[in-house]
């Protein structure tokens, strides 16, 4: 080993679901939306000659639409390269203090990884047998909490309510709300922030606008919370938003009708799919998101995880405490479902 | 203020320079590229449908054009948003010493705004009167070294057996050397990777290769240094190069004529300027980048500065010691650069 590996920062790195290159999968594993972006988007054209000059270092087309989509002013909203790069923003911004942050046992599995990477302490808050959080959980003394809501893998909302009530009792750390499901069926406490100075809300484009290849991420929060954020970015790359994703996000924005249509034909697909594998001995808890938590009454999940892989059906499976008998199935058209609901009948 | 407050990171952010909106400027303030990126790029098709997809997290295609190129390994190649994220996360992964990092006094000004968001101790190391690097004041112990190699905004290039015995001397930390400006004829350490497993060398698409508004940066180095970064990256945000970077990215790679004639074209211009401007009282630095740092013997640089602003051209005007009498002028087409010639005529 060189002398210079001693300083270096030692990370055990979050791995993401994989993206398999070969062709005629049936990829349910990284909660994608398989439906395109909106037509609005597939035909923009992109002046690619402009490519030249650095993108508008605020992103302020892409600001001001996400600004007045949700009705606040383009300085509660923050823009990232995809909900993870805001969310890291924000772990760096706010969770400076020498209390532990919380967050439940079960939830997005970046949380405890850029707490590491940050050197930031945390205690996990463990989730009732029903993967419900206990919001008396997160009274406690605490240096920040982090609560993603619809929960993943889980996919359980919350009411808005109940956020708040975390959010009223932990005014003197920043609370955040991870949205990137809500608009599957979660209700957004989007409406906090001009009540409470104190809480982050986080979305993306990558679930609910189809377009994780963009890597798109946002949040919405009070202005001064904003520009603590905006001072951390401004420190650490001018420029992270790159103009397609500047202009292409933009266009998105505008496509209100083709957003809706396309999370009603996923959440309908996400409803019949349920019904259809409760019949053959599969439960889950009632989803807000575009994927379903799934166990079998007596199949493993490891099983059938390795019998669709070899099938080419990809769907998530987590070595973990708690959810090892789980599986994550992102919701993929009718006839994605169709076929794995064909093999699901065949292997259990 | 609120009691969260308490628990910000606070920051000075880097300013970068400005992006004016108003159309029918001439712009030499941020060392873009005044000719478009190659025809490859330009008529290349990108399939937006698959934006629905997360792209590629280890960017390979780009990845692999890179490291063919450079003829490495692609385990020595490591991509980011920008040179900047590539710089930011180099700082993260290899500079948590107790002993100060070192880099010159006047550089680019980012290195000292990552050392303060990281908690990063340095210390700056004086270059000589003619703005050159001293290589003794690097012998001494330290946590890691940075060099931009041409330095800016000075633009002066060292030869590679500066940098390496600069290297050899410091096997014990990681040294960078930024070469964001060495296409425009400095040489580069990219050799001497192979050589030091310290040395970490990082380029840029926003400059030679006219992309700043795709935000490509990159590094080269050892298999164990790119290592290490990947593993802080994969815990920093999994997806950070989105689709139109990569498809983009490794397009610009396939046309090296065109590269290297846009190259010639703005290194031609540059040496013209540059004589034209010595014959009106201007002196400035040997430049091997696509900038000149120029000083005038009676008129303030503050002042031209100004006056350039009245008339729609926007240079660069650093406000710091040693510094403040000097600006920094990126080298546009010759017809920008005739034009600018004539209001310096003018006004000097």
């Amino acid at each position: 080993m060189s002398a210079w590996e001693n300083n270096v920062r030692r990370v055990v790195p979050y791995v993401p679901g994989e993206q398999p290159k070969e062709k005629n999968i049936i990829k349910l594993n990284t909660n994608e939306n398989p439906y395109p972006p909106s037509p609005l988007v597939l035909e923009k054209k992109l002046s690619l000659e402009k490519l030249r000059l650095y993108p508008d270092d605020k992103a302020s087309l892409l600001v001001d639409a996400i600004a007045d989509y949700h009705g606040v002013n383009s300085n509660q909203v923050f823009v990232g390269v995809g909900s993870d790069d805001v969310l890291a923003m924000a772990f760096m911004t706010f969770f400076n203090s020498d209390k532990k942050i919380l967050f439940p046992d079960i939830t997005y599995s970046f949380y405890d990884v850029w707490a590491e990477l940050l050197g930031i302490g945390y205690e996990r808050q463990k989730l009732d047998d029903s993967f419900r959080i206990k919001a008396e959980d997160y009274y406690k003394e605490n240096g920040g909490i982090v609560i993603a809501n619809p929960n993943a893998p889980t996919g359980i909302a919350e009411p808005v309510l109940f956020i708040e009530d975390i959010v009223k009792k932990n005014q003197d750390v920043v609370v955040i709300v991870d949205e990137a499901y809500v608009d599957f069926g979660g209700e957004s406490a989007a409406s906090l922030i001009d009540k409470y100075d104190n809480i982050l809300v986080v979305r993306t484009f990558s679930k609910s606008r189809s377009m994780a290849g963009l890597r798109i991420g946002y949040a919405l929060g009070s202005d001064v919370l904003i520009k603590y954020m905006n001072d951390v970015k401004f420190s650490y790359n001018s420029y992270t938003m790159n103009m397609p994703s500047i202009i292409l996000g933009a266009e998105s924005i505008k496509d209100e009708a083709y957003f809706k249509q396309t999370i009603e034909k996923v959440i309908n697909t996400r409803e019949w799919f349920k019904d259809e594998i409760e019949k053959i001995g599969f439960c889950c808890p009632p989803s807000s998101a575009n994927f379903l938590f799934i166990t079998h009454n007596t199949v493993s999940a490891r099983e059938i995880f390795e019998r669709a892989r070899e099938n080419k059906i990809y769907v998530r499976y987590f070595d973990k405490p708690r959810i090892d008998n789980y599986l994550r199935v992102t919701i993929g058209t009718r006839e994605d479902m169709e076929i794995f609901l064909d093999f699901l009948k065949k292997n259990v």
